[in-house]
């Protein structure tokens, strides 16, 4: 499937907390057809630190597709046969120097000075993210989804969108997410942004024209990526494996083992695309919101009573970003509201990022789910 | 209970991998008496953050006492009346700045310069740890213990206890330790050590006369506190509880909620009572422990077929440092061998520190594991 990045744009957004933001340019991609009645539109949201790009490739030669190319797809679990996909870009999306990304946020470019907004850029909520999204949808013609639906952060989204907008869609699966992060993850997401404050080239957020708190930026992404998986899959390295042969670290603190060297290098690349404010901005978006905020609800089960959608919730009982007993009570918070709710669980060795990575056996359950 | 800090001197250690320290000194505290055939001696070892000081208090004004007071005491599980119980400091202890601790690490003075060592101190292991305790029980004049024990990194030097002089004790009681930390644990504790190594103070270890990396090291201490925690703890603090009243968490990035401030505020007065470059030296050891090191084992289960004593495996089953999993496949390895081992869960909310919290529901357990 050959995939085509489009962009949305709207004049002035104006976010919950009432500022103004103008020019606001997310990336899209679409996959299928939308039908006649424009009864068939699921949305796709993504993760922290993921992009639109949840299916297919920009030309054949692309090494990897989209996230969950293995489940949206002609006669795939997400059919484009029967089913117009979209899937957008979020307001100050982690990889804001990926080219195949648009997003607005602290890198970009404040049309009122030329420069970019760094910490002049407002404080952005998932409720805010949200709205843009709705803003799209609105533009497509689009005034009821078929299903709103995506995991971890994306969940977050679907649940906002449920909670805020709920006659604008007839079902939801939010994937891997609890209806708030909490004092544990609240606390978590802080020590992700650690690396960077300490970072001398984050200068306060202040770094642009200077070079980029990088280093600080790559161990950030080191802890987010090993938080969200598990040990399982780390125990497919050895633990006394060395990351260079011959270099013992028991004798230099600088020698590391395979999976300090793993982790760094997987970050790395990642760092380089991506831009630390926007990435701190994440942070407070996914520490602050509560589902519905956006229809000013003040607490999780205020907002989820105000779910219609009926609801499949897929979790991972290895999570330790959404822990399987925190998504368990949000389900409970959303049936016991009136609302019918069905669970699934996601095996695999990913912990939390089986909800990415080891969805495919769920492909069944999520496109009888669809159907029905 | 009032106890007093005790100083053990070695006039030269030669570590495991060939290094020679002189004039290593470690604090050590005793409680109860030593019998007249010297064979009821119990040597507690402590845990990564943690010091010789394991009950009792120094003076009756003292606000907290060690941390295993509740255990051991007179007519506790850990009886005084009975038992002789030894407990010290480690080489490279955390706490080099606390006037109680007496420890030999990078912010020692090196007696040939007359300044610390700095990072010309040798990298020391686990293997070592126990070796200079091997020496000061080799002074105290006893031959055999009664016990080894001691929770997480006490654990550790318990298993290497066992596996590298098995006829020197007749029990252990390894707390919330697996045989070692396996590739996940090992990538966990490298987080750990980023933010000092991300501090500019720190200059690759080179700060003695120099500001030092508090920031830092305050920023990697609050780190440790959280992940050997757990949610069920953090969740007394509400989630959307701001650290100060009126100052929204959503209206500026550098505003912060209650939990964030909570931990930070524990970490910062710890901070200022450790050094840096002991934090370091000790996650290397963590790293790099196989039980039997000091035997010359080279894997866990070698190591662990030399154990001899009956064993009492303790684990928490929502640790979050060393998993129940693990701790099951350690125990299941020393059974293996043929060596007795019993088991039981510590239950609480502390996650891992349950193993250092919540004991007193084992204690019965302990009792008469201990006078079996």
């Amino acid at each position: 499937m050959i995939v085509e990045k489009k962009i949305f744009e709207m004049p002035v957004l104006e976010t919950l907390s009432g500022a103004t933001i103008k020019q606001v340019r997310v990336g899209y991609e679409t996959y299928g057809t939308l039908n006649a009645d424009r009864s068939n539109a699921i949305l796709i949201c993504h993760f922290f630190s993921g992009t639109s790009h949840a299916a297919g490739r920009y030309a054949p030669e692309d090494v990897l597709p989209g996230y969950w190319d293995y489940l949206i797809g002609p006669g795939l679990a997400i059919d484009t046969d029967r089913y117009f996909v979209i899937s957008s870009d979020t307001l100050t999306n982690l990889n804001a120097y990926d080219s195949t990304v648009t997003t607005t946020g602290p890198a970009s470019i404040d049309p009122d000075t030329g420069k970019p907004y760094g910490m002049g850029f407002p404080l952005v909520t998932i409720g805010d993210f949200v709205r843009v999204q709705k803003a799209l949808i609105d533009h497509l013609g689009i005034s009821k989804l078929h299903t709103v639906m995506g995991p971890s952060m994306g969940g977050l989204q679907t649940y906002e969108w449920a909670a805020s907008y709920p006659d604008m869609m007839d079902r939801i699966i939010p994937v891997i997410s609890a209806a708030n992060a909490g004092a544990w993850l609240i606390a978590w997401l802080d020590v992700w942004a650690t690396p960077v404050r300490l970072d001398p080239n984050w200068r306060g957020g202040d770094y642009y024209g200077h070079p980029s708190p990088l280093e600080g930026l790559k161990q950030s992404l080191k802890i987010v990526t090993l938080q969200a998986n598990h040990w399982q899959w780390a125990n497919r390295i050895h633990g006394e494996a060395w990351a260079v042969d011959e270099v013992d670290p028991v004798q230099a603190l600088a020698n590391r083992y395979r999976i300090e060297a793993v982790l760094e290098g997987a970050a790395a690349p990642r760092a380089a695309l991506s831009d630390a404010n926007n990435f701190l901005y994440l942070i407070k978006a996914n520490q602050s919101f509560i589902p519905g905020m956006g229809a000013g609800a003040k607490t999780a089960a205020e907002g989820l009573a105000r779910i219609k959608a009926r609801t499949l919730v897929l979790y991972a009982p290895t999570d330790q970003v959404f822990a399987a007993e925190w998504v368990r009570q949000t389900a409970k918070m959303i049936a016991d509201a009136g609302t019918p709710v069905e669970m699934a669980e996601i095996e695999g060795e990913f912990g939390h990022l089986n909800g990415v990575m080891a969805m495919a056996p769920l492909g069944a359950r999520i496109a009888a789910f669809l159907a029905r």
